[in-house]
């Protein structure tokens, strides 16, 4: 029985949906939002500050990062964010019987003989169509929103892992959702849950 | 019901043990070694320049490849290995009923909705331990071995399909076999060949 599931998610894959009823039908505790709840309350940064940063910290503009909002010590606040997230991670990983979907948790608990690492991800279309069903239009095309979020989750993976996200090899399994289904998707992560 | 999987694989990790014993619970053709013989056939080259450069043609020596042994329209030896056993895959995928192990064929296949592509990886002290016990100790370690052989097998499937081997989105289902185990493998694949 693994008692962590991590779930890292293409952009409009439907990960974080698969995520949260895998949680419900194995009981566990599902941390998405609620991870940012409690990031804000150990590190006293926004919920704002937290949503937009916590997987995109160093990419959205890497000089700017680099040079600006350091301490004494030359940490970032990026850097703070990143070590408060992979220290309530820890935490809630020690605790079991959970669900965490990003914020690289797959990197963070690796060492962990316990987990299960996921990787969701779907074809373009399925994922244009969905981001647009539940977010709505904007002025960049859907693919263009797409390839920008999951290009910054890449870029922050980079950064504080040196590894490539989304690579096969990171996770123990990696489904398509589009092709296999959310349903099945749920049932096959809850079923090896269960009997690893 | 998909009537041809294609499995990619890491040296090591087993995807080819698995691919066979999936073809045989679904009473398909497995291709391996045998279609090094087709290609050898149809193409006039020797099994042994197939086993040796059909999935590591251009990568060993960028170099060399480049400026030797092109005909009059700048096809290398190389570039005619790929075309045949792209036409062999395409061929044996349109007769239907079989697993194909390798040579790019999630990718030459990956227009066809009758497809289920498969990528299998492993931890690399199991690919160890693997390698050791199937071909014996050599003078390179295993482990340089191991990243070797799947640095030619990506190299080769940047050159020709520009896409990055071993990334979860070109596959519909990825498998750590040293997680889940060979037998939970075959049967994923064989559940999801007859489901979907």
């Amino acid at each position: 029985m693994k008692k962590v599931i991590t779930i890292s998610r293409q952009f409009g894959s439907g990960g974080r949906t698969i995520g949260r009823s895998a949680a419900e039908k194995l009981g566990y505790e599902f941390y998405d939002k609620e991870l940012i709840e409690k990031i804000a309350e150990e590190s006293g940064l926004s919920r704002e500050y937290i949503e937009a940063h916590g997987e995109s910290s160093p990419s959205r503009n890497i000089f700017a990062y680099a040079f600006v909002g350091r301490d004494a010590s030359g940490n970032s606040v990026g850097d703070y964010l990143w070590r408060t997230q992979r220290d309530i991670i820890e935490k809630i990983a020690e605790k079991g019987n959970c669900v965490i979907v990003g914020r690289c948790a797959d990197y963070i608990l690796r060492n962990r003989v316990d987990c299960l690492h996921v990787f969701i991800h779907a074809d373009m279309d399925k994922k244009k169509e969905r981001i647009v069903s539940l977010y709505g239009e904007t002025d960049a095309t859907p693919e263009k929103r797409l390839l920008e979020k999951d290009k910054t989750r890449a870029m922050n993976y980079k950064y504080y892992t040196d590894r490539t996200w989304g690579m096969a090899e990171n996770y123990h399994v990696s489904l398509d959702s589009s092709a296999l289904g959310e349903e099945r998707c749920i049932d096959l992560i809850v079923g090896l849950a269960r009997i690893l």
